[in-house]
């Protein structure tokens, strides 16, 4: 058997001679036409050898047949508009979940319960099928994840969806106003002022572009009025509740473990709309909000509105926040165009990355929380330590030991280093050594993030580093590669990478939650669905041109063998899978019509169609059900 | 770190007990509902236990990080409409190919490009949104797979499509006129005449439901007149060549590797419209095609057409071709409501699974020409072995070494069967052994086939057991499971289990490739795409209320920081993106105008919409390319 690809003579697995030469060739490419880029010194050919793949310790992860994992990573799907849940250590993905994006397997914007989520415009076709999910966050108690929701953006349209976790379906999605490049998205963790709301009831969401307000045609040429709002969504009803005016571009949010603060990255402090503005400035921010403050603003009617959106706007620039004791917002400078904020597990610093800076910036929220009440200078004394730990610093994640783990963008590595000795080191510890281990992930990571890492339970065990190119790392399919999953074992001193995992452009984020924190449904309740069909209300119902086709399934029959309908009917079908073993899921397909979606077990859902071809179609099932699935299919007949 | 996941105490991986419970609450159940099963004698609980998961061989299979896969997994995407590419045997998904959905990511459905491919009603839209692929199968060169082509079915809309091996793109879709349910798909292999043609021309396609002829509102009410019809496809031009009408129904197809017969699984020889029906005969058929003798009939013009379609169709019903020598079709009788039809490697057989029947019937294809010469007096006489093999058998795979491997549906096994030993049998060698070994698969195993196993190159190395239902494999995820593919090892004696992928529902065929036979093309050439936007053509041109924007990205910047359009414009955005290096692909989303598609190094992309809010609108790029990638964006300013 030749194992040669011959195609293509530069696809192999790469050294590390072929590894830097890529980085070479793209990492950096086209930085120097982009413009003067402060704060990459220190490239150095002589990268860190450590964490090189060491093949004899890749099986130590592998689940064997039947054995199931331990982790849950739940993952943001990118421009896919999906979300996804996979399993780790194995890498499996475990499901799609549909959220922005058509599904035509689920019949996820085909059903009518489905576009009644996703929003449609006045002829009943669907508002938006594109979207942008970047991040997913699970909603949280006692500060940690309680298996209610997970959260997930849309950056194309400014929306925030929500997934329920019994079921794994999303349930809502509402669209921000005034709002452009929705791109970071955190659960609050507890109340900011009652102790006995110990869980998630607020979603904080951030904008990264800024656009005239409202965006009506007005100030298209005068980008300098443009403004970005930072926005606060309830959790359990998806209202936008609030929103706070900042300065610059918001990337990504996070928020404190006492529910006191949330935080945002902020480049483009300049507020400026072109590349070479953006990176004009030394310094950008990183942005707290004192959540309670805005929300006693909000209350004493000290808000605007913008446009025809209700949601009460509280001015958080720079200029209104000047007295830090009626301060809604802190601006606490950073490295050059930040990206990444995190919350360590021990609920003290925030963690803001330099992006074009080489430096951590480590801040205490203590300080933060000093400087609201008046007793710090300047907010740039909430910095506790600023490390040199690589190029291209985006996201940190944490062992709960004391550790941090960065990814490195331009480096192509994850760096662990230590907070004390950060803080130690910014104190003028000349012996403190930040930096504990490098190792090379494949290629150009962006978010890292590790297990249970963003909860008080942090354990250290696994992190995740989502790569953004693959090059070489996988068989070639053709111009389109697939992005780089690296598992890395934190477990010792030294890190170690166990596998490579693929993944469909472009996850982004996600969390990495232990496996019995997750509580499922495993099968519907079909008293849950008003419009469940019975072996009573089951039949065609005529209202004038309306024929509501009510539809049970069991393998391997549908309810009715033959349905007739007239041309020009507007039709809707409700089916009731009547199936109870869980996984007999049903489908549900009708040619001409373009009509496919699944019923999984006691599940109730419906299409409305107009009939408008005349004929015999075969309804049939889509979901492999039983032996006698082929068989299982009906006579859609509409007349003339 | 508790490993239980406590909120489903039956979710646990299964022994033996558990998973023979579950068998008997889902395969078999609504089996006695539906009728009498001819054909399920033999059921024992004593199935044997050999092929159990050995987790000690669970490693032996592993690709360690950067180690590059042995072969390609194409798979089908069943009603998630897509194609996949996965690697083996890692299991790794590659590679997702949209086809008959909509992929926001790639931008499939949202260019202009990929909705001509797709089909688009008058006012643009598309026509279908929906597809549910089942097959995918290589195109051939000399018995073995040549690279060119794959084609993929929509049994929904009754489509074939093709893939590109060389981009893995999807680059044509035909509807099959008057055709319901397009199941199964083969290429052939070489031309049935012509010895220099040694390679695939022609696209076999079954016809899994029969219709009115045409679907016009006629005999809604007289299923007897309704037909189903075999059409061939000109692989290159992928026109529908010929149709040839057939009594019953058609799943799967296979071609001989001599070019002259083509058959399909026949069930439903009864012509009933439901399952009682369906089921009535104790025995259905395999169908051969005279590929020679269907096309010299076109070519004398002895066909007729149907409705408004130009196709020849050929009258291949049993009651027309009862003359062996003039024949077109041969119904050879097998066992009850057959399913899968496969050809040996060796050129010599194809075997047809039985599904209700416990069997597998070997066919001799120099039999069958010899039966179409006059040489033979029943069909019948073509079989030359019907070993019993198990419960539910559905698909036979090859290895080469004069072994086949049969999916047991309701057995929930793989069994493996040799071919000499069952022709030894069938003679009345009562010494004759055909079954080999048997192991457990998990479960209610579809389609299963072997690496190379469908080209005279069949290795005997893997098997891959599409499984319909997963149910406790995996963490458990709400109530839509995943599929299961498992990887068995056909290199000893006894089958081996090696590991449990998941699958997005729901992959039905596949065909495994040994990597060195698919050569890609992994940098598209600038000069393939007519509207390449150069420095020359950049720029907007306008033209009465028609905006066409050239615009070209090179990382981190699109070539125009402001697009300005009126409101009202039908604006047409071109797209060339000018890096090279690969892997290096930019992401294009517009707000509010549901704008997001990716362009790879070197190749150029279009949308076209109407500018219909006025307002300010970031394009942005959604495919990260560089550490500016956030910072990759440009103004896109509706005027009033």
């Amino acid at each position: 058997m030749a194992n040669d690809n011959s195609n293509n003579k530069d696809h192999k697995p790469s050294g590390d001679s072929g590894r830097r030469s890529f980085l070479g060739k793209t990492a950096l490419a086209g930085l120097a036409g982009a413009g003067a880029v402060i704060g990459l010194s220190g490239c150095k050919d002589d990268a860190p050898k450590a964490g090189k793949a060491a093949p004899a310790s890749a099986a130590a992860h592998e689940k064997a047949p039947g054995q199931l994992d331990d982790y849950y990573h739940f993952s943001s799907g990118g421009h896919s508009g999906e979300a996804r849940i996979l399993g780790l250590p194995s890498g499996r993905t475990l499901r799609r979940i549909p959220v922005f994006n058509i599904d035509p397997m689920v019949g996820w914007g085909i059903t009518n319960e489905s576009k009644a989520i996703m929003g449609t415009r006045a002829d009943g076709s669907l508002k938006y099928t594109t979207g942008d999910t970047h991040h997913v966050h699970g909603s949280y108690k006692d500060g940690t994840y309680d298996s209610r929701w997970l959260f997930v953006n849309d950056k194309i349209h400014s929306r925030l969806a929500r997934i329920r976790m019994d079921t794994m379906e999303c349930d809502k999605i509402v669209e921000l106003p005034n709002v452009a490049g929705f791109h970071g998205v955190f659960p609050d963790k507890r109340d900011p002022v009652d102790p006995a709301i110990n869980y998630t009831t607020r979603v904080f969401c951030g904008a990264e572009f800024h656009i005239p307000l409202p965006n009506d045609g007005r100030d298209l040429d005068d980008p300098a009025k443009w403004g970005a709002l930072f926005s606060c969504v309830n959790a359990a009803t998806m209202e936008v509740v609030w929103q706070c005016r900042v300065d610059g571009n918001m990337d990504l949010v996070a928020t404190s473990y006492d529910g006191k603060l949330a935080a945002s990255n902020q480049y483009n402090a300049e507020n400026a709309p072109d590349l070479a503005g953006m990176m004009a400035a030394e310094r950008d921010g990183c942005l707290f909000f004192h959540v309670e403050r805005i929300e006693a603003l909000v209350k004493q009617g000290k808000f605007t509105t913008i446009g025809d959106s209700k949601v009460p706007v509280v001015d958080g620039r720079k200029a209104a926040n000047e007295d830090p004791k009626t301060a809604v917002t802190c601006y606490v400078p950073v490295g050059k165009n930040p990206h990444g904020v995190n919350a360590s597990p021990d609920g003290k610093y925030f963690v803001c990355s330099g992006k074009l800076s080489p430096t951590a910036t480590v801040i205490d929220l203590a300080l933060v929380l000093k400087w609201f009440d008046g007793g710090l200078k300047e907010p740039r004394d909430t910095v506790v330590a600023e490390p040199e730990i690589g190029l291209g610093p985006l996201h940190t994640a944490f062992d709960g030991k004391g550790n941090a783990y960065t990814s490195l963008f331009l480096d192509s590595q994850i760096v662990k280093w230590n907070l004390d000795q950060a803080i130690a080191q910014f104190k003028g510890d000349k012996a403190a050594k930040p930096v504990l281990d490098k190792i090379d992930v494949h290629y150009q990571p962006g978010h890292g993030y590790s297990s249970m890492g963003e909860t008080k339970e942090a354990d250290g065990k696994y992190f995740n580093s989502g790569n953004k190119f693959s090059k070489d790392r996988f068989l070639p399919v053709g111009p389109l590669h697939c992005e780089t999953e690296q598992l890395l074992d934190l477990s010792g001193a030294k890190m170690v990478l166990l596998s490579d995992h693929t993944a469909y452009p472009e996850p982004h984020d996600g969390i990495i939650v232990r496996r019995d924190r997750v509580k499922t449904t495993q099968v519907h309740t079909m008293a849950d669905f008003p419009n469940a069909v019975s072996a009573e209300t089951a039949g065609v119902e005529r209202k004038g041109n309306k024929a509501h086709v009510r539809l049970m399934s069991q393998a391997p029959n549908f309810s009715m063998p033959i349905i007739k309908v007239k041309r020009g009917d507007e039709v809707t079908i409700t089916l009731t899978n009547h199936d109870k073993v869980e996984d007999l899921t049903h489908g549900c397909a009708i040619p001409t019509y373009n009509i496919n979606f699944i019923v999984n077990p006691q599940e109730t859902k419906s299409v409305t169609f107009k009939a408008d071809h005349v004929g015999a179609y075969w309804m049939y099932c889509t979901h492999f059900c039983h032996a006698l699935h082929l068989e299982m299919r009906s006579r859609f007949l509409v007349e003339a």
